[in-house]
């Protein structure tokens, strides 16, 4: 009884997770959509899936559930059209750039009784995975002060940024979502500050590259999340939670794990240089718990509401960086 | 030719700095002054010094220097006779609480060409030292983000609290015056957030105990101070500074260098616990550092205007935490 | 144009291979043999393969290679046996615990010019790869000093050490290849101490639990191996190699990155426990490269040759062990 | 009631404990010795204390103690005359090259009743310290396996080699007693091996650079030590104890804690370069050791018998490395 997917989308992010559904228990591939027919030959050839359309997906009884890679600005439409068909649907962050749209996503999603998963790997890589299960544990006693900081190797090309939203919904609405995750309540208050320090292509774009963002929630918990978008070291990458017994933090991937020593000093190798190398493990883990939910018919552990949520977190933060104010949230 | 001290307070501060003088070349420690016999007893037999009182000091012609280490209260007043009687003064942090009475300090000193140092012994810490080092070196580029975690391992007595002046006085300002230092640039703009986690008679006192801040310059280098009064894990001083070419950390100092593995894991001991051996090079090297410019006629590495700098910050940090809004400084 | 293959032996490291083969790109896996319906039934199930007897799969015109796991008194005579057939071969370690067995086999293949590759797959891990290239592009300079520390977390079965050769011939041969492979010399003296600490059952065996041997080569170059049979923190892997222009070290894997700080010090988990999961990437690569050797008709990178140095230095340090003399190798 | 001490040799060790004399508390530094009168005189001038000839001091009532700094073939002689003078002495290691002169010396110690400290100041390293009290609390259970690591950034020069004794009885003789101290056994068989690689010069004098060491006792725990003259990376100076509970580990001392990260890694300063320094706390814990004792009238920490037991390992490992035979001892 193995759920059976597609995947609309057969770009890197897709080959990703094409790559993840034939390797899970439980889950088979069997068919891939992609406009462009050598993306979709590639992973037809490497997993023995058909080529299909996405209209055709929609209404093919051979398809349980559907992961979404496309573009963002087709993201809202595809999962409300998919889950009315009443497919299972994982889709890759965002679920769209403006809240109000996600908001309504969500609320279909709710009407239809359907089942949504959102993208959010970090929440599945294994060391975070280590960390989040110690503080359940009580380790450190009560969450007090959680750092994230996420340095990108560097910018995405200037095409991208223009329709990426800006840093915070795309780049720091990862730490958003991980931040929820680790203060287990929701902010209600956000700071930011934000700059351009890399490029001044950036600036012209309205966008910035270097960010600092405060958050709080009602009992006085806080959260900082520092991103900047080039790190000559690698892809940084790293969580430190404090609390009241104690902190737990969770450490870098490095290319090896040797060191060199000699007169210049100790060199251990720059860290990993990519999400999808860094986070291989996190991305099969989320289909494989995915797969996990529609199983068992139990809710996904990263929702169209935490989709949501992010997302408010990311407008308040460009908000907060724009007039120097706090933002508040219910 | 050694440079005579006398040194003003015989607390446990005062301590720290009788043995620095008595311990660095081309200084000798003349006379101690305390109201409290027994303490002032202790710093005499130990370094075979006389006992005065701080006025016979003022008028010593065998005193070229004084170190004021008496209550926070008294420095302004203090800093003002001695400069104005012509002695060289190094004074604890801080001048003054009162950024108006600081300032005032700043400018007598500057009227009568007088030589002040003010204690921030973190710009002397060996390590902190070697990492500015690399920074002025251009190892990492140029400065982009500042991050700094200070946390003590307990809060101080409620009594201690009520005159501190408040966090951001009186434990933050370290924080501010590194800020300064490693940014290389005047800061414009500080946001902060504030809450009480640990305590709440530190909230019926109407201060906090745990904070972050995000200081941002002209040039949109930014920096953030995570600061707790409490870390079950002893006393935390980290500094990681993120340039255009590359990072530089400084960590932090353990109880010793031993590791146990077993089937817990491999676990390393907890950090030095207390300010005073954390920072004991420190202390010895900023008083050597004073001596040096006495001897030499220069400006001390850290003037009155480092001192008054640092509370700006602190007013402007606890402004911010108070209202939301992001504090321009000129 | 894949190569296809047989595995014989469906116990644990039956099951690795397996999965190796299903997942290596250029490698199908045609047939699985084993005594037991069970284990056979499972790789079957899980990889889609024939089960066979080994008689059949020697005649079999559709698989090229075979991969050897069957118990250690069996490879000898089937690596003969499938050599002979033409088939290319892979045998887990050791040949045989006979050193002139081994060579006999050494001999066949070179008569009948097949090709056999042995399970030294310390040579496959990433780390140690990262490593060996370090020392290949001149990193350290010439090679001097070899440190390898390998330490079960606990001893086998009493049943299995009976059979097992002592404890030079079953785990150190292990580090003799790495030594082997590092050193880039032959070794022609080998000194060694043995001593029984953690078990006398071992000690009624007539084996040991804990050694401590030295290699040397005509050059000078040394390495030291350390053994035990028992490490409360995990299976411990570590290669240290100091050169004339510095050194270049491995450390061990964690089960995870993070780290918890509190009272008691600063904690990282213990290591990986088991062999499987600590080289379950070398166990692909060693595959992968087999592979590669049949497709390109290149040697394998572990011979039949390696096996038997290493089984000729395994007698060698037990006869030292023994005697408290040097033992020196032509 | 001050300890009154006299240092006989004003070279670099001298100098090391002149000042250590001159900064423990309950010890004065009354007298300096040297010919060389541009030694002395710096001394003399550093602390206030008297030049006199080593006859003087012989007979000074006002000198309790002496610290032998001179050069090695007069420590035998040295010991004897003020230990027959009633004087406490402390002597930089070794006693004497020839065991059967270290011997005697002991015996004159024993017959005399005298109090005589041999220089080996790494068991009052504190991170040595730390590292054996965790072993005495049980910490790692019962001690089964040590490991030395010693290494030099360079070779000293040929003449000081020249009368060194060799590697064994110069640089190997500090891990010996450290061995011992650690083992909590006596060694009763060693083998080494031993090389020349890094300058054939040492070999012309017939000594050795890199050599290891394997020592063990009669309950089967062993120890081994690797050595060498060269190391780029600076003074490397580790222990490892692995018990049957767990190991225990001290890591080496950095120029600073400072770490550096680009494109080419993550980089540690190297070690500290020199022994003086690394050892400098030592030292200092050394002779306030040395002046417990003797105010309170117990035995030294480290006796004669630890310097002739020293000795003797390092002829056993001479011995051992020149024959390729496991050395007994009684």
């Amino acid at each position: 009884m193995s759920i059976r997917f597609a995947v609309l989308g057969a770009g890197r992010i897709g080959q990703v997770h094409a790559k993840a559904v034939s390797s899970v228990n439980g889950a088979t591939l069997v068919a891939i959509a992609d406009p462009v027919a050598a993306a979709a030959h590639h992973i037809r050839d490497t997993y023995g899936c058909d080529i299909r359309s996405i209209d055709m997906i929609l209404t093919s009884d051979d398809v349980d559930a559907v992961i979404i890679c496309t573009p963002t600005d087709t993201h809202a439409d595809l999962i409300e059209r998919f889950i009315k068909a009443g497919k299972a649907v994982f889709c890759e962050k965002p679920v769209d750039l403006d809240v109000a749209r996600a908001r309504k996503v969500v609320d279909t999603v709710v009407a239809e009784n359907g089942l949504l998963m959102v993208g959010f790997q970090r929440r599945f890589d294994p060391d975070f995975m280590a960390l989040k299960q110690a503080i359940d544990e009580g380790v450190i006693g009560e969450v007090e002060m959680v750092t994230l900081t996420s340095r990108d190797p560097g910018a995405p090309p200037v095409d991208y940024i223009k329709r990426s939203g800006g840093i915070f919904r795309d780049m720091t609405i990862h730490d958003f979502d991980v931040a929820r995750w680790l203060l287990g309540e929701e902010v209600t208050s956000v700071q930011a500050a934000a700059s351009v320090l890399t490029d001044p292509a950036i600036k012209e774009l309205g966008d910035y590259d270097s960010v600092n963002v405060i958050l709080m929630t009602a009992s006085g918990k806080q959260c900082t999340i520092n991103n900047t978008r080039r790190a000559t070291y690698g892809y940084d990458q790293r969580i430190e939670v404090h609390g009241s017994k104690g902190s737990v933090s969770a450490e870098n991937h490095r290319e090896s794990r040797i060191e060199i020593a000699n007169g210049a000093g100790y060199t251990r190798p720059p860290l990993l240089n990519f999400f999808m190398s860094r986070y291989t493990a996190a991305y099969a883990n989320e289909i494989a718990s995915f797969v996990d939910a529609i199983a068992n018919g139990t809710p996904t552990k990263t929702t169209g509401m935490d989709g949501l949520k992010a997302l408010e977190l990311a407008d308040a933060a460009l908000k907060s960086a724009q007039t120097g104010q706090a933002v508040s949230l219910a």
